[in-house]
């Protein structure tokens, strides 16, 4: 038995640390996850997955704090994927947001994963994909991916999600027109959130306005919660709705496509991956280097080196 | 002289409609743009190129609008590319934000193109280095990017700026931490915009003990410059920073530097796009869903499923 069956073995046991290095093994090495998904994929299938997502500041790790605690009360075990927009450098929203949680993690039944955005290169989605998977494969009755939902990368991780959360806050300037803007339409919930500041009214007013403008989601009618920040009340609501609408998408049949829609992201993430070490493997950082320099140099544009490039790239995938 | 021929010479002598619809070709077909680039590459390396990122509601929009005054007033020309993370449904952020740029609208040497992040599979970074080459042949001074900096794409598109603006508001609850967590780094100059609303001071020594923290640029001492929502003392400052800055870049032999980056950068893009488009190309959006089925349904997992795609991907790229 290998290394790697080994650790699969321990992970199906229940070993948090063996589950904690599957997801760091694939993260830095996709030949892992090729060997690792396909050994626990009949596994997967049976966790809920909740997405939230909003803009900084808007409170999405309280409540996702609060979330775990409901869920923890009814028994039930969570994982949590917080995808941070993290420099190398500072570390800052790890600790800044984690932080929150932190309750949450002497708890054997709570997991909770940060990725950070950064040195991914555009691996984010497949590493994503992959620790849904092996949460999944755990045993996790839900999984938790929360996120700031502004730029594309971002909202297509949310997206796969079975119930996506918005939260939104009032007075945040431009921020409901951002929201409308970028993740409204992919939102089953809407929470809004620190709703004892003033404007909470108007800002449920807005979203209500934008969802009647908005597509219908199938029979589903998007409620919108208020939440609070500093207090429990709210918190509740937002659970029980989430549950309602998992209770939804399994009566309406409109789980089973959200199962495929996630299964063709997967494909296109891991592909895309695939294609970026393929290229980094072919032309080396030196050579990229001087190429760049003769398009800088105007002595050549990028479609001429390109075309000269394409006979090599054809090798591979 | 075929139809394109036609267009560049057009919008090379000044015809503003002419540039317009040579980005709408390049933005909605990329073989345009490969006939399209070579054509007019040796025209461009003239621009400063200048990104101007921060949070949903720091005022991005208004300060961009200030700027181009302090452009005009000097006599020189201005592009401005705004992205948009615009839903197709509201189209919200069109109407909203570039309202705020509504004067310069008229004035024929400013121009002003909007990018919706969304339907754009993968083609954000390609359509925007493409539209900086077009306003930069077209003979813009200066090209200002303007984006929601909170995503993996939006940082990389403002990353290959020669300047990069990074603004942020007092008191917007996480938004520093934020911002120290994704874009700090990235920054040569930071706006503290709505600097007449409390907390002013507390930003400014937040960011500037991050700053402390963070890697030095070279020589550059990264000005924090205070600015007001509505009010035009602090853009004056603000303009002189980015010029500033550009003279820097000159001067210390950094500028080609970005140049090269940005070359690499533009390289990677066009080819991720060509990866992609072939792989639709190859696989049908039908096939694609049978093959989403069987993953969901657990017959199959992503990676057996690549196994056996790789050998019909090889005829591609």
């Amino acid at each position: 038995m290998n290394s790697f069956d080994e650790l699969i073995k321990r992970m199906s046991s229940g070993e948090r640390r063996a589950l904690g290095k599957i997801i760091t093994l694939m993260e830095n090495d996709s030949s892992s996850s090729a060997y690792i998904i396909p050994q626990i994929h009949n596994l997967t299938g049976n966790a809920h997955i909740v997405g939230i997502t909003g803009p900084p500041g808007s409170g999405k790790s309280s409540l996702v704090d609060k979330l775990i605690s409901c869920y923890r009360n009814d028994g039930l075990k969570v994982g949590v994927i917080a995808i941070d927009p993290t420099s190398p450098f500072t570390g800052g929203a790890i600790l800044g947001d984690r932080i929150r949680m932190k309750r949450h993690y002497t708890d054997k039944d709570v997991f909770i994963r940060s990725m950070a955005t950064r040195g991914n290169l555009g691996g984010l989605s497949e590493a994503t994909g992959n620790t849904i998977q092996a949460l999944d494969a755990f045993g996790k009755d839900v999984i938790i991916i929360e996120t700031v939902g502004a730029g594309q990368v971002e909202i297509d991780i949310v997206k796969v999600a079975d119930t996506v959360v918005v939260v939104s806050v009032p007075s945040m300037g431009d921020s409901v027109q951002t929201l409308k803007a970028g993740i409204m339409e992919i939102g089953d919930i809407f929470a809004v959130n620190k709703a004892d500041i003033e404007g909470v009214e108007k800002c449920i007013i807005e979203i209500r306005m934008m969802l009647e403008l908005s597509e219908k989601k199938g029979g589903w009618i998007q409620p919108i919660i208020k939440t609070f920040g500093n207090k429990d009340d709210g918190a509740n609501d937002l659970y029980e709705s989430i549950k309602n609408h998992h209770k939804y998408l399994i009566e309406s049949g409109h789980h089973e496509q959200k199962r495929i829609i996630r299964g063709k992201t997967e494909l296109i993430n891991i592909l895309q991956n695939l294609f970026i070490r393929n290229l980094y493997d072919t032309i080396s950082e030196k050579e990229m280097e001087e190429l760049a320099k003769k398009i800088a140099n105007r002595e050549k544009d990028p479609y001429m080196i390109i075309e000269e490039l394409i006979p090599r790239l054809k090798k591979f995938i």
